[in-house]
C-alpha cells in the first residue's frame, strides 16, 4: 500500500532527481523534499487532493503544500476542498508567503511563492 | 490629500454601491467594506500596491488584502511587491483562507477566499 503514492505528489526541480552521488552544489542550500510537502502545479486540483489524502493516511501528522506564481491560488483550493470535503478534521496550522528569484528568459524575476501546513486538530 | 485615493481600491459587489436607503436584504450578512480592506481583483498588480501604500499613508495602522479565485495568486504578489520594494517595515501579521458559495450560471460552486492582513511592524 505504501508504495502506491499517486506521481503527481511532488514536482521537485530535476537537479534533486539525480542520484545523489556527485555533489557539485553546496547541499546546505536545498535539502530533499521531505515525505510530506505536496508541491503544487498546473494539475487539476484533485490530483493534489489525491496527494495530499495519500500522505495522511501514510501517517503524516502535518502536510505542507508548497507552489508559486500562479498555482498559489490552486494550493489555496486544495487546502480548502481537503479539508471541507475530505478530512473533515484537517486545520491550516501556518501560511507562509514569501518571494523567490528564478531565472527567466529576460534575467531573474521575482515570483511569489506560499507554504500552507496542514495539520490534524486536536 | 486624503482624497486622491486611486481608484482601484475597492472592488465591491456591486450591491453595496446603491445608496443605503433601500434595505432589502438582511443588512447583518455584508457589512460595508472597511476603509483599509483592498479587494483584489483582475487589474494589474501595482493598482493594487499603489492602494495599499495610500492606505498606510493614510493612517491606516493594517490593511487587509481579501481576494478570491484566481486573484489569489495576485493578492500574494501585492503583499510581497509591497513589504519588499516599498513599505520595508511591513509584516504580514495574519493569512487567513476559506471558501465561499458563489451563484454561477450552473448553480452554486465553491470558491476559495485569502485575507492578507498586513500591518507595521514594532
Amino acid at each position: 500500500m505504501a508504495e502506491e503514492k499517486p506521481a503527481v505528489t511532488e514536482e521537485k526541480p530535476a537537479a534533486k532527481e539525480k542520484p545523489a552521488v556527485t555533489e557539485e552544489k553546496p547541499a546546505a542550500k536545498e535539502k530533499p523534499a521531505a515525505e510530506n510537502v505536496v508541491f503544487i502545479g498546473i494539475k487539476p486540483v484533485m490530483n493534489y487532493v489525491l496527494a495530499v489524502i495519500t500522505q495522511f493516511n501514510m501517517g503524516s501528522g502535518d502536510v505542507i503544500l508548497k507552489a508559486r506564481g500562479k498555482a498559489i491560488s490552486r494550493t489555496v483550493d486544495v487546502a480548502e476542498i481537503t479539508r471541507n470535503r475530505f478530512l473533515q478534521g484537517l486545520i491550516v496550522k501556518n501560511i507562509l508567503i514569501g518571494t523567490e528569484e528564478v531565472q527567466g528568459e529576460r534575467g531573474a524575476t521575482n515570483v511569489s511563492t506560499i507554504e500552507i501546513v496542514l495539520g490534524r486538530g486536536k
